[in-house]
């Protein structure tokens, strides 16, 4: 076998450590908290069905669904941060950068130099594309949220103003989605903070 | 909130159920079973890394990961048919273009035909982009598989010719990655069958 391909075996077979990544996010059947190959799954469709709403024409949509794809694969080693910890975060791109030096270095170099440079866009959050990523990337967990009676808000002892800092990447790059969810959005959180002061 | 995004949202709440979908594959950490929403983003991720070895030149990737993003998704309905379950297999495409009709239908029109005309090009596997997506489909259990000692064939008494009909796709469009897998999966096959012979 080609050292090339049984170095992209070793990354595939890697791939699959993504779904024993658990999230804070729940299903939407209560059941059970999502892992990252299941919320890259679906974020990455999410980007074909949204892309039409991005105020960005140029967004690519196959740079994106790449990125979306590979942009967790770090927290095979470090972890998943929840967004709502902020001391978690601190340490948070340390541990990340190790992550991703091994993880996308398990590949071909050129093909992990490709992705480990569409992670770092991400991270980076400043091109279109990422930009774009990024409200997917926050939207399906607010979605989720919805469906599930604000299950992580009410976990993690949210303010309206943490939440609408996190939905910002969604306002600026899918406005008419920002539109359609927000008033649901803050309803529920409002519901919530009432209900327990 | 406009017509069109309500249904766009809807379609997107509704492939939380792809999570709860399982198929007969485990994972490589032999915890438990693997399902829909987890296959489909490890073969989407695939196909960024191996379609340098597709034997069709015009390829195009974007199709390919649209198409397995979204072919799977008529499970959600028609739930998961094992491979090697000849009965099963027989009533399996009313039961799921029933599914189609249902799933894609709940997204705006244009885009339910889009994403249905991919599932039926996934499914009829006449085109480039569909033998290639179809390679990958069938390459990532087979790595599970390899990964757990052979675990769905020792579950179902597979034959040898049984699971190279299987992989005849791999060899087809991904004939590299082929001759890479294929002494492999042949040697386990056969310490199978002989240790139960």
């Amino acid at each position: 076998m080609s050292d090339r391909i049984q170095k992209q075996l070793d990354f595939i077979v890697e791939l699959d450590k993504m779904k024993s990544i658990f999230r804070h996010t729940i299903l939407t059947d209560r059941s059970r908290r999502e892992n990252d190959a299941e919320h890259s799954f679906h974020i990455a469709t999410m980007a074909i069905i949204l892309k039409e709403h991005s105020v960005y024409p140029d967004v690519d949509l196959t740079r994106v669904m790449k990125m979306l794809l590979v942009h967790d694969l770090v927290e095979i080693d470090a972890g998943d941060t929840f967004a709502y910890d902020d001391l978690g975060n601190e340490s948070k791109q340390l541990r990340e950068s190790r992550a991703a030096e091994r993880i996308y270095g398990l590949l071909p170099a050129d093909q992990g130099s490709e992705l480990m440079a569409l992670w770092r866009e991400f991270d980076a959050a400043a091109t279109h594309d990422a930009k774009f990523a990024a409200a997917l990337d926050r939207l399906q967990p607010m979605l989720n949220n919805l469906h599930t009676d604000g299950h992580t808000w009410r976990e993690s002892g949210v303010t309206l103003e943490k939440v609408r800092s996190r939905a910002e990447p969604i306002r600026e790059a899918i406005p008419a989605v920002y539109e359609a969810v927000w008033p649901q959005i803050e309803g529920m959180i409002r519901s919530i903070l009432g209900a327990g002061a």
